[in-house]
């Protein structure tokens, strides 16, 4: 599929392992934190944020804030604690959106609300946002505590105005950029950024790295809306076309809207509010989004992010954060492969 | 009813009033900020916050930060900043605890998620609790972002205890009360607590207010846990038998079931597991918390944390601020009759 899209890099599988070697000492201070801070004496929430928590995770985010950390040479230990505080920020939301979403499936196992309800997940959702603010505010930087509070601010914000968007075909790319920027790269960006204030780097370093991991982000989202249409549950961990079913409205199918004829635009609308949600729809709507050419500008727009966020990382020297944190990249786009 | 269970106070009819007269003027700035913080492009936001902010909420919470800053002789204004930061806390919970309960009503209107779905409820919540703690950062104190964030942890605890308690009627007095310690009681504390920080009082008036504060809450929760089996829903601004349908174990229940015999213990189990749900068996079991006393007995319980509250506050001289305070906790245990 899509031989005239080109890989960024010349490598031809880039890959999370360099990334994962470079913090893989630190990641480890990371899920001790992630762990010692996610008991309770209610049972339920261990239980239920482990599921979560210890169930194949990239740990993508807290990662990003270690990388970051060791391309700025920071010394010391205090980014154990915000990037398992970061972490907390988005596996609340990862709670809070499956029940949002109704999903039952997420990294391939069943989700936290299909097993324990709704409530508990909710619930438990509430509990380890607190949590993470409890960590900022031990390690005591008001400025890590503006950063994630605006960026969890600015998530709830996207995820709100999605639901708004939700089976409205008509949603523009703009829009959709700015809803993914809000409930996907600003976690990113803020994981990022937050090693630039521990590490006591100017404004500018803090820009470049919230740049490079707000890039990152929207790459990261734009290539998961293809792969929801173009994958299979194995590699993705969740059913193909769950997007489809539930009527989000993602770029493949803004793009195929927008480039169908009028029958075409029957068939999204149609399908986008619910009354098309059959294999055969799925079927047909997969053919829509290949012969619009949809599924690949998706990820030429994708790779256009995924290039100013390696841009981003311009200022700093080369080295081996620098090459896992640009390789970072090329995997993120390189996954609808 | 109840002839036999004494008031505290030998007014007929203590009123929060004298309060609200108290802080009006302050709780006009807290307004403000309510309304000027909870707004949002996403329209939806401000739309469902609204809802709720200005539906006929008493300000309970906020009311008891500005009136214990008045009791200190607070002549600042940080707290109403931190008096909104409290209250969106207040409403986040509300929030989600309207999705968990599955509640209809509350305050005598249709609540968010009924209207607005649970999904919205849910994010919004979510949005609302990020913005408090971009408030309390822009206050800028590390101990009021620390009380509140441990409290926030605390509530949702509770409110995860609470779930697993749920429809176990055998749940004892001193796990329920470790309950409504956690969700209700820890906020009524924190508010009260915070105060003392912006007042830069000593740890000694901070532990009396935060003592004031979490008697009060407890008193409240339990007058409200009465008041679910002897009111209407007029008074009450929720269905009345709303915690009986809901198989919510509460104090007159847990005293009820201890004090019945076989058959009123199989009754309640029954009723609490969900088979028992009719209004005949509302009518049934209002007779048995009756004839047990346990209604009775669950004001009396209140008042002992009513008299606490009042006792806590015995280091601070009298006069208008104090008078307000403690006729304050005798209008909550008051709302029975």
């Amino acid at each position: 599929m899509a031989a005239n899209v080109h890989p960024i890099a010349r490598n031809a599988a880039p890959s999370l392992e360099p990334m994962v070697q470079l913090v893989a000492a630190d990641l480890n201070h990371v899920n001790k934190v992630i762990l010692a801070r996610m008991q309770s004496e209610v049972a339920l929430i261990p239980e239920l944020a482990g599921h979560l928590i210890a169930g194949g995770g990239k740990r993508m985010r807290p990662m990003l804030t270690l990388a970051c950390a060791r391309l700025l040479d920071y010394p010391g230990a205090r980014h154990h604690k915000l990037a398992a505080a970061v972490e907390f920020i988005h596996t609340a939301t990862l709670l809070h959106d499956d029940v949002v979403d109704g999903s039952g499936l997420r990294r391939g196992k069943r989700t936290a609300n299909i097993i324990w309800g709704n409530p508990a997940s909710v619930l438990v959702g509430d509990f380890l946002f607190s949590r993470s603010f409890e960590l900022m505010v031990e390690d005591g930087s008001l400025k890590v505590l503006k950063i994630l509070s605006r960026a969890s601010a600015i998530i709830a914000e996207g995820e709100v105005d999605q639901l708004t968007a939700q089976r409205r075909v008509e949603t523009s790319e703009d829009h959709y950029l700015d809803i993914i920027s809000a409930k996907t790269a600003a976690l990113f960006a803020a994981a990022c950024r937050i090693s630039a204030v521990v590490a006591e780097r100017d404004e500018a370093v803090e820009e470049a790295l919230d740049s490079y991991g707000r890039n990152l982000g929207i790459a990261f989202q734009l290539i998961d809306d293809a792969i929801d249409y173009s994958s299979d549950s194995d590699t993705m961990g969740k059913g193909v076309g769950d997007d489809f079913r539930d009527g989000k409205v993602t770029l493949p199918v803004i793009l195929a809207f927008a480039r169908g004829n009028e029958a075409d635009r029957r068939f999204w609308r149609e399908a986008m509010e619910g009354s098309r949600a059959s294999d055969a729809d799925l079927a047909h709507a997969t053919g829509l989004l290949r012969s619009t050419g949809a599924i690949d500008d998706t990820i030429a727009r994708a790779r256009h992010y995924g290039r100013r966020a390696i841009d981003a990382l311009g200022p700093f020297c080369g080295g081996k954060a620098k090459s896992a944190l640009v390789e970072a990249v090329e995997f993120a786009v390189s996954r609808a492969y």
